[in-house]
């Protein structure tokens, strides 16, 4: 071990995460993903397939959305287009806007969804069926954009609909499942605006948070194709054998199973053709940024998986597994070398502590890797807030344990009490980076170095 | 998806698993790593370091040794010296005996030892202290060379031993402190073969079982230091507050502290430096065999690591959230791609059916991959018995779910009663390989090829 070089490591891996940060800045990602280039609009960034739009066919130009991220995007479409919008609504969570020339910008309940969430839902929905032909809508979805944009379906009123996926969560029903019944009680979610915007041309720009970057799924899709039928909503809660469901969602699927209410909108509706869905940013491509920048410091890079789910103890084990092997065998890859993963896992929380799922991570990475050669471990919230803390994650090494135990920390206390935060706090290796405006999940950037310090001679 | 390519690629998993088996088969793994070129002998692969030894120092060849793979290791040594091994005694669990020239084979219990590897083990200790200066002795030692060799130390009897070992397990000791109690029990693990083997040079061959390959960890380490204490082991037994400890045990515990029985030997110790060992096969080395095999199929090939653990469920998702990313973005490594990693999960048994951790971490993988492109994932014990089965393990490709779903067999049914064999049985994927005479821990095997069928035309 080397403590210089570990110093080092520890900045770089910091750096590293700054840069993935940048890559995944809303105006830098909408800025990054549309540009005009005369009459002509490019949607796509060069290293993807690109689309182009005759703005000539277009007289005005329209801004919805909904969703955390969704003011600093609306921002970049404003900077683009400036007085030619005519109109803009975006719904964001309290606290969470800026200043814009035209864009309305309406702070609403997140994540319970509130009243405010609702008007400006129907304010939007009012928008989009002003809109004819030559008009294009942008619509700028981010995650937060589900609880963002709440507009019941019939006479369900905002807390049945609250109730109705509460208790779909408490009887253990996969996502897909809640998510398919929520579009059959809403009026917006499942590509239904996409409907109410016809014969408008709409671009959705979409910031994702969700693994996969499933574009049906980020904020429900209010823009996507929905798959699911009012069957299958209804066959889920039969499933479950759920009581007490209020009667006016009853009724409602009731109607929609009879055809008496439109089903969600389906991939073949042709008014699906006048919407381009685009993802500007994504986990992926903040390990791609994260990727570059840890080239440029040296590093050989591998992006094991942008999708990775489940319990973080175990997750960690995994990935402590391979960074030990880069120092026993050098495989996945030599050293000096970084692998990085994104994703979100989980946390059962036991104890009473304070921490978030990434601190956690790198506590039990701390554990695994104590003492080993030079190692560095970075786990991180691309939102800046891990759990309910005022960090966004951690920062281990191979001397984090023996510091600890210099200092009279018992690590695997404070695993048990959940309370990674104060364990970082008293060793001064929180990653603190305040709030980011921003969220495509975690980032773990893991760095190995077996060389001997270029400083050693210093 | 391509059924045709799937087959094909099932059949090159097979090929794979069976490829890496080849290559830690425990006569082979001998033969490989000691050669005789004149009057030298000679240690070690052409991959490792090499140890060269003037063979006309020596005027006799001993054999001992103790774990399940011992037998085909004996023959090996006694093909390369045949008659000019003047004696041997290895320790085997009942069945694993095989026809040997001039060594004597114990059969003795395992995983409880009994007796017999009493006796054994006391021929062997009694066969070392009558060899000197100029003898040789090859130790042969492997996965379940603990049991195979025991002797309890003092007057503790073995079933006192047993106790002190169930009461450890039970309180939720680490393996390191299980360890170093027991080590300190004994008249012959850590170490302390090796000082009743000196003045004579020993080449302790061993077959490696455990995660990181530690030597002082397999089979106890015999003829390897120790760094535990008897102070160490007494403070363990404190720390757990174990009751009804047999007098025996605190008394011998209580005599290393006061000096008046020996500690085990630490690495200081000269006789180690008569001392060659040697690790003839492990995890990695049927790692690298697995990746040579996939890329004469035609694939790229990464190793992740040899030292994955935790929960078979939760590994199992991060394994197939890597295999879609190389079907999402061609990360980490593109397709036609390999990803291999070994090691050994454990599962925590809620159900009543039949299973093995391997099993059923190619069931959890079916259900993740379920749908995809061309993904085969095996999971394969490489001693060829998974859990309490006739199989080492299974094979999931992106169809197994479907092809469940057809056969009216439902897959969280059989997950959540352990009973994986039952799954895979019914739908012709159990890895069967009958007992392979060696365990080098689980393979994992994961291909996916997203290229169309070179054989669609036919």
């Amino acid at each position: 071990m080397d403590e210089k070089l570990l110093k080092k490591m520890c900045i770089e891996a910091r750096k590293i995460f700054l840069s993935s940060l940048e890559a995944v800045e809303p105006y830098a990602s909408v800025k990054r993903s549309v540009r005009i280039a005369g009459n002509k609009l490019i949607l796509g960034t060069e290293e993807q397939d690109t689309t182009e739009l005759d703005l000539t066919k277009y007289d005005r130009v329209f801004l919805v959305g909904g969703g955390k991220a969704t003011a600093p995007m609306a921002r970049a479409v404003e900077d683009l287009f400036g007085k030619k919008i005519h109109k803009g609504i975006i719904n964001v969570k309290y606290g969470y806007t800026e200043k814009l020339s035209i864009t309305r910008i309406i702070e609403a309940g997140h994540p319970l969804p509130d009243s405010n969430g609702v008007e400006g839902t129907k304010s939007i929905i009012a928008l989009l069926k002003e809109c004819g032909k030559k008009d294009l809508i942008f619509s700028l979805i981010s995650g937060g954009g589900s609880a963002l944009l709440p507009l019941p379906a019939g006479d369900i009123t905002l807390s049945e609909k609250l109730k109705m996926t509460s208790s779909l969560m408490a009887c253990g029903a996969t996502i897909d499942e809640i998510n398919a019944v929520r579009k059959h009680i809403s009026s917006v979610k499942g590509g239904q605006m996409a409907k109410a915007a016809y014969p408008a041309t709409t671009i959705n720009l979409i910031l994702s948070d969700v693994v996969g970057n499933k574009m049906d799924v980020i904020a429900s899709g209010p823009f996507v194709p929905d798959s699911s039928t009012f069957n299958d909503a209804w066959e889920i809660l039969k499933k479950y054998n759920l009581k007490n469901i209020p009667a006016t969602i009853l009724a409602h699927l009731k109607s929609g199973m009879e055809g008496q209410v439109s089903e969600t909108p389906k991939a073949d509706e042709p008014f699906f053709s006048s919407v381009h869905s685009l993802i500007v940013a994504s986990n992926t491509l903040a390990l791609k940024a994260a990727s570059k920048k840890a080239q440029e410091l040296g590093y050989k890079t591998m992006i094991l998986s942008s999708m990775i789910e489940g319990d973080t103890t175990h997750v960690a084990h995994v990935h402590s597994a391979i960074v030990r092997e880069i120092i026993q065998t050098g495989n996945p890859i030599p050293s000096p070398a970084c692998i990085l993963s994104g994703g979100e896992t989980t946390v059962t929380i036991k104890g009473k502590g304070l921490g978030g799922r990434n601190q956690e991570f790198a506590l039990v990475a701390a554990m695994d890797i104590s003492g080993a050669e030079n190692i560095v471990i970075l786990s991180g919230g691309t939102d800046g807030t891990d759990g309910p803390t005022d960090a966004a994650g951690a920062i281990a090494d191979t001397t984090t344990l023996s510091r600890a135990m210099d200092m009279g920390l018992n690590p695997g206390h404070f695993l048990a009490n959940n309370d990674s935060y104060h364990f970082f706090q008293k060793l001064g290796d929180l990653l603190i980076t305040g709030p980011t405006n921003t969220n495509v999940m975690d980032l773990r950037i893991m760095l190995v170095n077996t060389q001997v310090s270029q400083f050693r001679q210093d």
